[in-house]
């Protein structure tokens, strides 16, 4: 039976093991120092058009943003983010103890935060010095908490705005992949050509068994990083085997085809349910990720039916999280909507 | 060529890496609730006869001691640890950071440390407080940094001081097959049974891809241990790959085959510098790492031959560390001496 | 020209400066252990009818918060507080710093929050452990950032379901003495008979010179507070002084009688500018805060005559604070009012 | 009866109480803001020939020197000082708290720090870049904690091979008064010319109630000061109170004044003790601290009949501290003495 409820449910794709096992061959530098975490970092920088862009593997996510953000601020700054941003509320304060800053929680329609939305806060935030912390970094979310998709005329709105301000633009990449297969553009688009000034690049949720990235676009902040990257437990012994995964995603643009399946599956997920009495989509389906609201019969049936998906209170009393990934098939969905559509109360 | 520079230089054991495809099948819950990781822990148990120890997989060495030591102390108490323990030294303050305590240093012939070395520092400590940290851990490494290993009795002996003197244990056991193998013992008899409280169990170095778990035998310090994971950005999403190359190196004793033949490598190079002129071996080889000061001339040579190892600063002038794994071969080992023996001044 | 910036403005009272230069006998022991700061702490027991209450002098009230809420919760926990709260807004993330973990902001009208506002939160949060940090501990502002009060059933409803949930209580009380001085209740009625844990024992806006107490009415709580207070820099080596002001405020109910002056005045001053055109009083005048918009014109001809007084945007575009102290007058407040009133747009 | 146990155990100076006084007219702006501030900050830049320097008001030694070390270091960088400086020893950990980084512990005679002792060891540090904190800031104690003193030749000699390796300077200047009198050199001479980068100014040792202030030399480390201060709880908001205090101590140089009397206090305590059978002086006595070993009964009498001083274990098994004040008399030397002396073991 199939998973809806994360992407983190997925195995691992065969060509990333597939990868792991190349590179287990004889010794190798530990920390970095080997081939394959060099033919990576090559591989970052092509794909995202930035030849001088640095390039850390990590292990985790949230460790993955943390590091990211660490880079970014002082333990008397703050980072603005969406309330429902993953650093917001779904890693148990890792990122102020990474930092030793606040996060500070702005609003959004779909989970997108806008220029007009942070702009005036940062103004009167500094007015008020040093009695607030001092707003140093916007974390946007691509995709978004919330299944939406910045543009890259958003991106590039986002960062202008920011760096007016002085603030760095770090963006959670986590389903960043999604995102750029959503909108068809190259990926330097919503990233290094739009401002972003470090990258946390998901590739767990994607394929990879553990693994991201910490791109850092913008020079300044790199220079003391090794140090971030060993003092927060996020510095691989044997990193060959992490890079391995990342390239194995990147090689030929895997990273982009598998997000797409995810994609399809989403929106062919999305259109089945529409088609059905009671159902609500909450929000635009723009990348692998659907909420609705159904009714409480029918989650219930489903729920007993074995597929797995969460509530999502924060979405409201009836709505629910789907979440597609490359591991998701057309079956898989056809036995979800089948059994969703049981008692007949399909339009 | 052979590296003698880490453990962490060797690659990942054939069992570990059909283990991660073995586990690559179908969706699993995220975060640990998947049966490969039930299965890791019983073999735990079952390992370290001990039926109710808690045991929680991580990525990486460094961060796998942290997370130990924050589920032990408050920020206003200390960790003892010998001044050369990885903790102290190779850590970036990450236990440090991990904690916000701190670390105490303390010293001991062979990197060992002794129960009459820190119960009169701790008494002397308590009556000046609340004016220092108060001491609230012990750390033992095991083996040590110095390739020493400690006796079940000598374990028992601290953990008894340590608790008499309100301590806990901790037991940096990066290396801690290569101990039990080197000691013969059952594995509880250095760790459960002695008195540790919390093992950092190691197993990167030991054939895995980026491996280790934190073993909590005292159960009243494993209650916020979920809340500790994930702050440190060390909960795997994909558990089910971590827990797979620990089980498969429980599995039938793998471990310890893997450790004892890298402390035969270890003794068989010893053995083979030991009858060559100039060379001075620094500490007695009871696990797979090698202390040994070399000509200048010979060092220089071995370097050119290619042989990969590190100088050893802190052990003296012409002091040189040689880590030898699971993957060092008798032929490397013979390969080393003869450049090593390349001028004809074998005695 | 007298200010209405904040009480933080006012001088000390000649009570408190005399106690200081009576306490200046001799030598005593520092740290704590001199006779003035045992006769502190046994007034703090007895105003409070606390017998087994521990009371420990600090220096600052933005630190007193920080840790009394280092003794409830550890870094992987929340702390639930008004949007408004000090300890969100104005400590430059001292609170976090203190404390490792997260504060958690909850909206409710006026200033005040109740208790249907955080009980689910609590409920939704514990289920998605352990990605969200766990809430602990609740923090209520008494009288509050907005000049309001609460009673003492609405201090005893919040601490019953904030215990039912297994968090404390902390009271943020850097201006109890208002609340308490406009309730007419015993200090007990609000603090630790209602269930209060910690209480942040505001002097420094209320007379003293810098001076404010950490009192902590549960004794499980208190156990390793000696270094928690040293740690933050918060421990007055000649602790006598600091005991002394807080010695001669409670001495025969000073703190109250300033209080009830500085609410008087505040009292008085509202009565005066609700009579004007085009000023509205935003919220009830409870203690010694005001908080009116005023129109642009106004306002300026008030700051051109020297009168003293904070925009304060949070509360809409032409809003201002006006704080009362035991220094103003009814001159002060006459003088503010006609300055106000000059051309004529009185009704 | 006299204290020897600290100089934390004398009063508060008359001239400080009266500046006190003398600032307490009227409404001032808080935080600083205020006139008697910047009148103080003047003081310090003319005693100290540092036009540019930038002082901040602050409760707490502690605190003091915890603020400029974070100032000075990034979580993941280090700061060098003697093993037995209060920043190591005395401040359960406070430096480590407000920093997020690492104190390594030095070795030197009597309480002082050599160039050679310390550039070596940033040297080898470095190589293993980022596997150990990577040293940012020398901290020395002047005078220190064994009571010598660092001519202004080996203060420059300090910080010229600390600048050459990249770390900034600070310095403990808790009794930089003592240090400065018994040098009988300008202020400059051990402090800014030096190539001091901030010092911790002591006052509360030498008079005054509780002020101390952070002096910075070097205006890089000034620019996020503010935010520092005062999330470190250290922004006092009456500042003028605690402004008022360190200005009374500077003007007509009464610091020094009343530090020379205590060095006066702690010679003519050394040459009565020098002269008594048994008794061994451990350090030259070059401030107002001496450390002798006494035969146990000498002590226990000097205990039973009052005298107030502190055993000392870290200096040997009969060793103890004799700490004078500016409110030692010669009357409290000739007592103690003379209760030294009882039994007629004089030479």
């Amino acid at each position: 039976m199939a998973s809806f409820a994360s992407d983190n449910a997925a195995f691992v794709h065969p060509a990333v093991l597939a990868a792991i096992a190349a590179a287990n061959e004889g010794f190798a530098p530990a920390y970095g120092g080997d081939p394959v975490t060099a033919a990576m970092r090559e591989a970052f920088r092509a794909t995202f058009e930035a030849p001088d862009a640095q390039i850390w593997p990590v292990f985790n996510g949230s460790a993955c943003n943390g590091l990211a953000l660490a880079a970014m601020i002082r333990p008397y700054e703050s980072v603005l983010a969406h309330r429902i941003a993953h650093i917001n509320n779904d890693a148990c304060g890792l990122p102020e103890f990474f930092t030793g800053g606040k996060i500070v929680a702005l609003d959004g329609a779909h989970g997108k935060l806008t220029p007009n939305g942070f702009a005036n806060l940062v103004a009167t935030t500094l007015e008020h010095a040093p009695h607030t912390s001092r707003p140093r970094a916007l974390s946007l979310t691509q995709s978004t908490e919330l299944g939406t998709v910045y543009t890259p005329q958003e991106v590039r709105a986002l960062c202008a705005v920011a760096h007016q301000h002085g603030l760095y633009v770090h963006m959670d990449g986590a389903r960043l992949a999604n995102a750029v297969a959503s909108l068809g553009c190259r990926p330097a688009e919503v990233t290094s050509e739009a401002g972003v000034d470090i990258l946390s690049f998901g590739a767990t949720k994607n394929g990879a068994l553990a693994a991201e990235a910490v791109v850092i676009f913008n020079p300044e902040l790199a220079r003391d990083f090794p140090y971030i990257h060993k003092r927060g437990g996020q510095l691989p012994s044997k990193a060959r085997f992490i890079s391995a995964q990342l390239l194995a995603l990147l090689q030929d643009g895997l990273w982009l085809d598998l997000a797409a399946h995810a994609n399809r599956m989403a929106r062919s997920l999305r259109d089945g349910l529409e088609a059905l009495n009671g159902v609500s989509v909450l929000h635009p389906v723009e990348a692998n990720e659907l909420f609705v609201t159904l009714p409480r019969a029918v989650a219930d049936r489903l729920a007993s039916a074995g597929h797995r998906f969460y509530p999502w209170p924060n979405s409201g009393p009836d709505a629910y999280r789907l979440v597609t990934s490359f591991q998701t098939t057309d079956e898989d969905i056809a036995a979800f909507l089948k059994d969703a559509n049981q008692e007949g109360w399909h339009v």
